[in-house]
């Protein structure tokens, strides 16, 4: 029994060692089927397709997430292999509320809850919840845990960029509703309405379904454009940077030596 | 009497030293009702929000007046503590026009003139004025102190890239308002009318209001999107890059010693 | 015979030793063929220009043709001289399937097809394949084989972003969907529809034929336009960095040497 | 008399030795009166201003010409003091033919020609060469310089990078054109007009009145979109970091010296 259950746990969670041709096979499994859900959800909007394969969109849809289920129950019963989980009883508790568990019961609980639901509005609302499959795949790609590292390393000036951000934005905002909402009361209604302008200007999508028309607003639009766009896009140039730095860092492994001693230095 | 200003200087304007507690305590205190007022300011020209909560409104802005009032005096009583304006009179008369008094003023001013005021188009005007309450928040974000500095540091700069904006603005929207005026008179009616089509189109914005018909105008709009966007993006990239040097000068202080001969490295 | 075919060979394939002068006016007339051929199929579109130089086109694409048949018939003759293709069947084939033979082909072979083919819609598509005529050129710039260093230097991170921007449009869209859906039926009806907005959105494009308008709607559509771009900027960012480095490498290889004592000095 | 010339001389293109105030008070009155010609030409155009101020336009005008042409003949008369036009004939004709002289005689020639003009549309036109006007500031501006040092500097990279965003253009717009035309005949009319798609979303400006309706359209253009963005952003690139670059440059003039021998080095 003990033996069965590390085995499953190497299937499952590590990919070196004993069993890694099977853990290799399933994930390869896993990660198709979870890509196989991304494109269900999405053409199954389509009305289209939706009416041609309704059958085959409900049967997938069951296979998954019975897949899923016996997968994540598998996973509970084996999470005590892993030394951070190790108590029967408070590891597998543990396990059950760190990061990855959630995901995974968030992408399966939404098919149980619907089959007892009867509140068609809440059975749509639960539908989106099925999106959480991609997030599955964060469990594989190395390039999730570098988003991770980059927002950890520049969560401050993330978060600074993004006070700047807000504050430009009630500012700018503010102005301009005292100056365009006279002349345009339907669609500078509010400083919130006024806010959507804001940020679709700022931001340079300029969507055209509201801009000012007045000389003045016009005036100030134009200013906001070109300075605030640099505010606009501090976040953006955090996130940049911080990419091509973890890239950087990634590849550059080259061994750095003291100049007064000549030893190698890690991590300085 | 001059024990107890000590007392009240230390909680308004220092955060270290003794009173630390108190002057923390009223910091955020003051920051929760800033942010507060932020979202009145914002929600209150919500009509909807207006209607119901009217009372709720008039009766924070005035606790807020009342305690901003307050404060403003206290301030001006204790200033005298601070070196600077350590005189009696000219000291305080000095305060009176430093940049966070006359913000905190700007603050509060509009309420009691809009007490007398009968002209309703000033009482608008003035309520615009509330939002400098938002800038009394520069008082404690360091993010403040920061613009400040990036925009002392690329003076220069900023200025030379805007001049370069501007004279852009002018030439080709010139240009384009002989091309297309008589194609569209309504729209491109003048070279001011165009410069809102530039603006709108090098900041890459594009709202769709304005936009080129004839085969020359598209063909001058084309070239002046991918030439004149590098000149409007320099005030951005400006701002970016000093930005970033801020948040960079700030992180690297620490001195880097070899981990095994404890000497200083510098330009490993 | 032979020492006709290598004649050819220098013509047709380098641009040095021996022949040089005609290797370099043949090339010239080359690269003014191909100019003129993405001119005329340019131009060709345009109802009026088509209509009035019908016969002019036609002459020109017979001719253009029969010349890059001739060029192609001899190039296939003479690649044998190429030590790559030194025997005279298999190096023959191989050079048939080589890139820049293949886009030779198949910047001709539409023309001969068309000239057989009764279906309306293949006809259509094919001239689409003229455009091949313009990879052509990509034989002489040093352009493309710059945009083919990059490519090949940054394609993990343009692999890695690109996941990034498809993970990051499906998650937004699918969100967006189900919040826009029953506000704008007819707009926002599928996921994919929405990712046409998604695309158009974080792109800062903002074409304005789709955007939200719910008030849920455009805080997502906000929160999208600032967070999102970051991602969908990685790849143009790792592109620019890309050919600045490429053209930096090329440049810097001077030895800078000290004008006094003449040695070499790195990292002054 | 040559006295005078030289005096003349000193207050006209000098600024530093004698006459040093009354060429600093000359130089002011004439960016002075530039910086009026922008503002009256722009104003101009707007027809209210236009038809109540006429008198004032026009009066101006003829001040600002009469101004000019003065100040033109007098440099032509004094150019033989500067070494590089000392001929008094052929030094003076090589003057006439000098960057800023040209710039100076189109800011004036055509208020002399529409005095004899009869035909309204060339008038029109010549009312455009009025904006050389504010070319003339560039005889001041150290920014125009700096510019022009760009550009040169960046020519192999610029040529280079517009090479690809036309290549890129005609690419894009023609499969465009064969995708879209079907279905939206009217828009994508051509090749030609759907280049003004492509200009306007690679540039990420989407104007918004043409886009394509059809899924491989929007696919194609999604794609364009994400990945064209980079090809257009090379420019914009390459300007914004050639001016940092002088920037610096101008900035950073400590002096270095050789590692071997200690003398110091210029422009190594």
């Amino acid at each position: 029994m003990h033996h069965l259950r590390l085995s499953v746990y190497r299937i499952l969670e590590t990919s070196s060692g004993k069993r890694r041709g099977f853990s290799l096979a399933f994930n390869i499994v896993l990660i198709t089927i979870i890509t196989l859900n991304a494109i269900a959800i999405v053409l199954h909007t389509v009305p289209e397709y939706n009416r041609r394969f309704t059958q085959l969109f409900y049967d997938f849809e069951l296979f998954s997430v019975l897949f899923f289920t016996i997968e994540y129950l598998l996973r509970i019963w084996v999470c005590v292999e892993n030394d951070r989980y190790r108590h029967w009883f408070w590891g597998r508790l543990r396990y059950l509320f760190s990061a990855s568990s959630i995901i995974d019961i968030l992408a399966i609980f939404p098919f149980y809850f619907t089959l007892f639901a009867t509140d068609l509005a809440i059975v749509r609302i639960l539908r989106l919840f099925r999106i959480f499959r991609l997030f599955r795949i964060s469990r594989y790609s190395h390039a999730f845990r570098m988003i991770q590292r980059v927002v950890t390393d520049k969560k401050e000036e993330l978060i600074l960029s993004m006070t700047f951000v807000v504050f430009m934005l009630i500012i700018v905002s503010s102005i301009m509703y005292y100056v365009e909402h006279t002349a345009q009361p339907d669609k500078f209604s509010s400083i919130p309405a006024t806010m959507w302008w804001g940020v679709s200007a700022m931001t340079t999508v300029g969507y055209g379904d509201i801009h000012p028309i007045t000389p003045l607003g016009k005036l100030l639009g134009g200013l906001a454009a070109i300075m605030g766009i640099g505010l606009f896009a501090l976040p953006t140039g955090i996130l940049v940077s911080g990419f091509t730095e973890q890239i950087r860092n990634q590849k550059v492994t080259v061994i750095r030596r003291c100049p007064h001693c000549g030893k190698e230095i890690r991590d300085v």
